[in-house]
């Protein structure tokens, strides 16, 4: 079993790709055997240390025997590897091997593989071709689409990047087997958030299928996944520079942000968006669009997962919460731009959110 | 007197933008109180330490009294300075400020001004708006398109960018007056080859003012900036990303890079170009296509600008640049893709020049 998602169909060619979801790695290869992958000269994978033990070898046995010549490029694991000098590492690797604008990257690892590989595809000779394969659910889920790439600079995360679109994202689902649980649960949190902003069915399938899916059947994988991606791409089609509905993405990261930044980065973005969707889900509870039981049944699911829906006392102080929110970036002439629900399945951005009902936000997700 | 260029008018909306040909800075000022600049809520202007000297304070007033607020970023003049180093201390400048991505850079100076600042509004939170105010001739009629951003990186030039659209180039040809001598002939080497690949008409225009242009006469300036980047803006917007004719605006350049780098860029650019434009010559007579009589028209009118049409025996061996301009990027298969004049104002590419044919263009352009 196998599905397929073709993101940008209607947009320019080269904005086009396919996403593949496999339960293996050997579909890759017939990629490159036939839909115009076989032109490359040069392919360089790059992946971080945790990855490259799993999988490395795996990835260069299911290229081997392809008319090209296959480069390893494995840097430190961790958001603390973003940054300009692993990048600039990576440059040197591509320039010492003379890598030109007909070769390949592939990005194999999370988050932090895809953007810095996906950003050093974006800008090396202006821009050369990349291929995502994701190996965390949250990438698979959130980074497959879009083209978001970035490093960090200095302490502020993301602020130097480019979007730039991959030529194939490949899914192998089978590796969420080796992620951690709290990466998956990570991951469950945009998934269920995706359900949350944009559809309703897709989210009461999670919610009847989550024993499956903590047991990592590769067939509910695929479909969560699967019905995950949908609602992303279909978004960010329709918005592609986030001027839009794009924005409904970040429900639940104006507080997750702030909780994120407030725990020193201790906290995974997960799970602080995980909180920041319970805060978001009050207010939209207290604009008078969902109810008790909506909140309820949310809970329930991302507890399920092991997500956290509050944040301790003793860790960080409302104030400081409501301050790292309001000095977010996702500001509009100094209204907080707040993405709420109007309904389970439908966001909706609202400028109307004060700072006594933030605040109130705020202290309903911090626990005694 | 001023022209106006409309850049990519048949593209999508966030590609177009206009060039305005003037012989003022005062014209500047009317875009941010109408068109859709006076949205921003910051400015950086963004030059170097040469032209922060001439023309910082006069950009500043012009743009006084307007609704924002205006910084100032300077680096040090000199290719040297294109680097990741500087690139960051901008982007540290940006970040302090908190400049987000409804503020605006403006690149006020040279190549390396456009190409830096180009690049960090290309990357800095994956885009904010900037616009080119090119201070010398090379960059007026040549980066103001095609959105060519870059940086250095080790030795390589341009080794890491983007293709990233200005919002606005404005051109100001009085600046042109303070322009050094050798810069001013580098920008007319660029001008003559616009001619010489694509308009007879504008070559012959070229030949027949050229008093007129070496006495920095505004009108006859704006004519002949108006000429090139009509040609150069035609060539790119049918071919944005480089895959055809675009290839064109590399007459010249295959040898012509080969002895840029031989003389450890000691040579301008523009000179170089200019040396390598008589090899292309050389070998689109000796294949049939253009004449001694074209040929010595144009050795003239380069000679005129005081523009080199051979390099010294002295300084470079012929097998040195043979070897150089074989590891030149732009190679297909091991054949180097050569630019040559099938007639004058028609380029074409070849994939037919041998090593030997090579070697003696090479010999065409060493003097003892």
């Amino acid at each position: 079993m196998n599905k397929l998602i073709i993101v940008n169909e209607n947009g320019p060619a080269e904005n086009k790709y396919d996403i593949s979801i496999n339960s293996n790695f050997e579909g890759l290869k017939k990629y490159f055997i036939k839909d115009g992958f076989e032109k490359y000269a040069k392919i360089c994978v790059v992946t971080d240390s945790n990855v490259a033990k799993l999988y490395l070898n795996e990835i260069e046995k299911t290229l081997s025997g392809l008319n090209c010549k296959i480069f390893t490029h494995v840097f430190d694991a961790g958001e603390a590897s973003k940054n300009c000098n692993t990048l600039n590492k990576l440059y040197e690797e591509l320039i010492i091997n003379h890598f030109d604008r007909h070769d390949l990257l592939i990005a194999l690892g999370g988050g932090v593989v895809g953007d810095l590989c996906g950003y050093c595809a974006a800008t090396y000779l202006r821009g050369i071709d990349y291929i995502q394969v994701p190996t965390t659910l949250l990438s698979q889920v959130d980074s497959s689409v879009g083209g978001k790439t970035a490093i960090d600079f200095m302490q502020y995360k993301n602020m130097v990047g480019a979007f730039y679109m991959p030529k194939l994202v490949y899914i192998n689902v089978n590796v969420l087997k080796t992620l951690d649980d709290e990466q998956f649960s990570c991951g469950m949190g945009e998934v269920i958030k995706h359900g949350l902003i944009r559809d309703k069915e897709y989210y009461d399938y999670i919610v009847a299928h989550k024993e499956d899916i903590a047991l990592k059947r590769p067939e509910s994988l695929i479909e969560l996944i699967y019905g995950s991606l949908a609602i992303k791409s279909q978004v960010v089609q329709i918005d592609p520079k986030e001027k839009g509905i794009r924005a409904y993405l970040n429900f639940g990261h104006t507080v997750g942000h702030a909780i994120e930044k407030l725990s020193d980065y201790k906290l995974y973005h997960g799970q602080c968006v995980a909180i920041g969707m319970m805060a978001a889900l009050y207010l939209s509870k207290r604009m008078g669009y969902v109810d008790e039981q909506d909140i309820e049944k949310a809970a329930a699911i991302m507890r399920f997962f092991d997500l956290h829906t509050s944040v301790d006392k003793s860790m960080m102080d409302e104030n400081a919460i409501l301050q790292a929110t309001k000095s977010d970036k996702k500001m509009d002439n100094n209204r907080i731009r707040f993405v709420i629900l109007k309904d389970i399945g439908e966001a909706a951005v609202t400028l109307d959110v004060t700072d006594e009902m933030l605040l109130d936000a705020i202290r309903y997700i911090i626990k005694a």
